[in-house]
């Protein structure tokens, strides 16, 4: 018997730490997992899923303009932005409440309270004063948008976490930012009728992500009517008289809008958490130091997910909670595997992508076969939208292998899954060529590059 | 130099022909394509791409209902059957250009005649009633709806080949058939307006199918208000003096509908294309016999294609076509694989299908391991639409590879493709597992079935 409240003590009920107390609880194992806010985390309350619904809402308006082509005839169209959010709300609450009940059925005690680490064993719960032990704790805080207090006026901005709860549908928004949550948030205001200005300080948007997608979707962007400016920054944010807000950018431009959005990064969820006090260790960014097996420095406490900065992504940080059980209750060591992710962004059109970009598969490789295609989908043939579905594989010459492929195009998330499993199977070039096509599709173009486009030699294109 | 006035002779200008006659014309023989009809064939003429167009059309009305769930309210909606008929015979034409150009870009001859064989080197051209001759000689004529003569009142009925351009779009539909023919056009019908019934002398749509799809597909179409007759048939279809048509069953039920569809299968089209006089054998149904090679019985004869009647599918007469490109002119014969052929139902929600179903795979392998997923998709949260995804894999339990995958839902089409690919490359269940999920997305379910819903052993469900 232990000499601890808990076996396990999980803080956050985000995914990872869901994931980890349930499975613990389902082991047999006493589990209280705390939760300051709302049961789901980010992904499920301010991330992921209502983010899904928002994009869903604004396609309706491609929708209904792609119509005409096909013969259709519709009538005045109108969006009621508070109808959505009720909508998005009572759909959030019922998975909230899912999160909550799977928890309590797997025999783990939900805590409605924010918990502080006392020392490595014990954890302070703010609201009731109560004090618990626990032989094992988990971290799994997660992460928080970055109000850049650096800038002047920052306090007139919103991040993320507001905008999935404005009163109402601005008529125009800045966002700052070039990451995917700009970017995706940039698509949504426009499909809802929101007049878009996309700012970051980059030459590109989307950093890291192959240069075809990049250019791709900015292009896409701005075609749509969405202003997207480059090298440059907000300076100051001020609100005129008139109750509109002025950003003024480093680059002299004055711009008047309705709102102003940061997406300038995320930030770990460790201020007050009493790190300190129990010795845990964190990076300069804030974010907790892990090793291999998601461990802090100090024996019995891990951490999973996003508050320690390695990938933030949903099912990675369910993965980790995983191979956290693995390693501390069924004495079966297992590293979280990091290689080779599929990653979604859901902008319109969505990129797709898994494995190397091509910039950064020519860095690492003597010789690359790159496939590259770039056309207008079936459906924009009547439609008439002017829009360009593009799809690259990247191929290591040597061994033939897939490294990379990249799609930018209608549904490109889900086919990034399924490419996701290719790569992951290390399967060739060949494989791709072996394979029947399936007509009409876009990805059929995927199997069908016979020859490369061009190959790139000790990172020069030839 | 040859003493016969073309390297090649290829009758009938679909994607198999087009393709065998194109690329023979870029190695430097001299080639001509005969053509009684529309350059394109089947596929673009009046097989998948109008149909695929026809289906984008018919979402339209979906995507109106849907809208409401997310805060858009719509006008009244209408729609125009001859408008969409009008840009869809547009993009028909402008590809069927392309085809043409293509040919004649790699030089070889469109010849808009039809072809008849005479003997084994020479054709006769029958409406300029000119003679040649070819070294070699490939027909690639495809099939034709089967006009069902045994039916009485056969006459007052269509095949898909009229539901392509009907004068106007009938009020009601009746449609014979329960392959994917059948289903699609009653789902493109049904999204159109129209109301429809489809009867099937079978226990279930789309013999051959995972009974997952079969059944979870005619379900949805039930619920969304088409009506399935199955184990009945069309007795007789008369001419009511009101116009309408009048549909008698088997089973006793009479039916008053606007048109009556047959789609109960395709002939070859072989009638009349002087193969006796050239001693070209054909089977039973009139397919051409071929070899491995796609070789029929006379040595320089080759058929592709739907009219040898192995698999109708587009990609894989292409595939023929540059197999028998190796085969015959690269002195690299080349057997066309035809295993593992992923393909596409386009029906609404769509199916993707790959390797073995469920019933098939049970009579081969000792044991199997079957995943089955059943959600209902996110989208559906808000829409509030009724409708389910199907997921399935179906593994070997011994060698551990998934030697089937089959899914009921939106874009399943595109899933299947890159399925295809993991089916191919023989990558195993473990493949899927070790596969970081893309969230949120349908298909990460695939990656994510951890436990078999249930096991197969020895042809029993364990």
């Amino acid at each position: 018997m232990t000499a601890y409240d808990y076996d396990l003590f999980v803080i956050g009920a985000g995914s990872g730490g869901v994931r980890a107390g349930r499975v613990a609880a389902s082991l047999g194992k006493t589990v209280a997992v705390a939760e300051e806010y709302r049961f789901g985390g980010t992904c499920v309350i301010r991330g992921c899923v209502p983010k899904k619904l928002l994009v869903y809402a604004s396609q309706f308006s491609e929708h209904f303009e792609d119509a005409v082509g096909f013969g259709w005839t519709v009538g005045e169209t109108s969006f009621d932005w508070k109808k959505l959010i009720a909508a998005k709300d009572a759909e959030i609450a019922r998975l909230e409440a899912i999160y909550k009940r799977n928890l309590s059925n797997s025999g783990a005690e939900a805590i409605e309270d924010r918990a502080e680490l006392v020392d490595a064993h014990t954890v302070r719960l703010v609201k009731s004063g109560r004090t618990v032990t626990a032989d094992k704790i988990v971290i799994a805080t997660g992460g928080t948008p970055n109000p850049h207090v650096a800038l002047p006026g920052y306090e007139l901005c919103i991040s993320s976490n507001e905008a999935f709860d404005l009163p109402e549908l601005p008529k125009s928004i800045l966002i700052a930012g070039g990451g995917y949550i700009a970017v995706e948030f940039a698509n949504i205001f426009h499909g809802l009728g929101v007049e878009v200005t996309l700012i970051y300080r980059g030459q590109e948007i989307l950093s890291r992500f192959d240069q075809d997608m990049r250019h791709g979707l900015r292009k896409a962007m701005e075609d749509k009517g969405m202003r997207v400016i480059l090298t440059d920054v907000i300076a100051e944010v001020t609100k005129s008289p008139a109750g509109h807000l002025i950003a003024s950018t480093m680059g002299g431009e004055t711009l008047a809008v309705d709102t102003v959005m940061l997406a300038l990064g995320r930030d770990p969820n460790t201020d007050g958490l009493g790190l300190e006090a129990a010795g845990v260790e964190v990076d300069e960014l804030g974010a907790i130091v892990v090793d291999e097996y998601s461990r802090t420095n100090i024996e019995n406490i891990y951490a999973l997910g996003d508050v320690t900065n390695r990938v933030q992504l949903t099912p990675v940080a369910i993965h980790e909670a995983m191979c956290f059980i693995e390693t501390a209750f069924r004495n079966n060591p297992t590293k979280p595997d990091h290689e080779l992710i599929a990653t979604a962004v859901f902008s319109q059109p969505e990129i797709g992508t898994v494995g190397l970009s091509e910039e950064e598969a020519a860095k690492r490789y003597a010789e690359l076969e790159v496939y590259r295609a770039e056309f207008r989908p079936m459906k924009a043939t009547l439609s008439g939208r002017q829009e360009k579905t593009i799809m690259k594989l990247i191929v290591d010459a040597e061994s033939r292998k897939v490294i990379g492929s990249h799609i930018l195009g209608h549904e490109a998330g889900e086919m990034a899954q399924l490419i996701g499993i290719c790569l992951k199977a290390g399967v060739t070039k060949d494989d791709f060529d072996r394979t029947m096509a399936v007509h009409p599709t876009a990805s059929e173009e995927l199997v069908t590059m016979y020859t490369p486009s061009y190959r790139i030699r000790n990172g020069e294109r030839v």
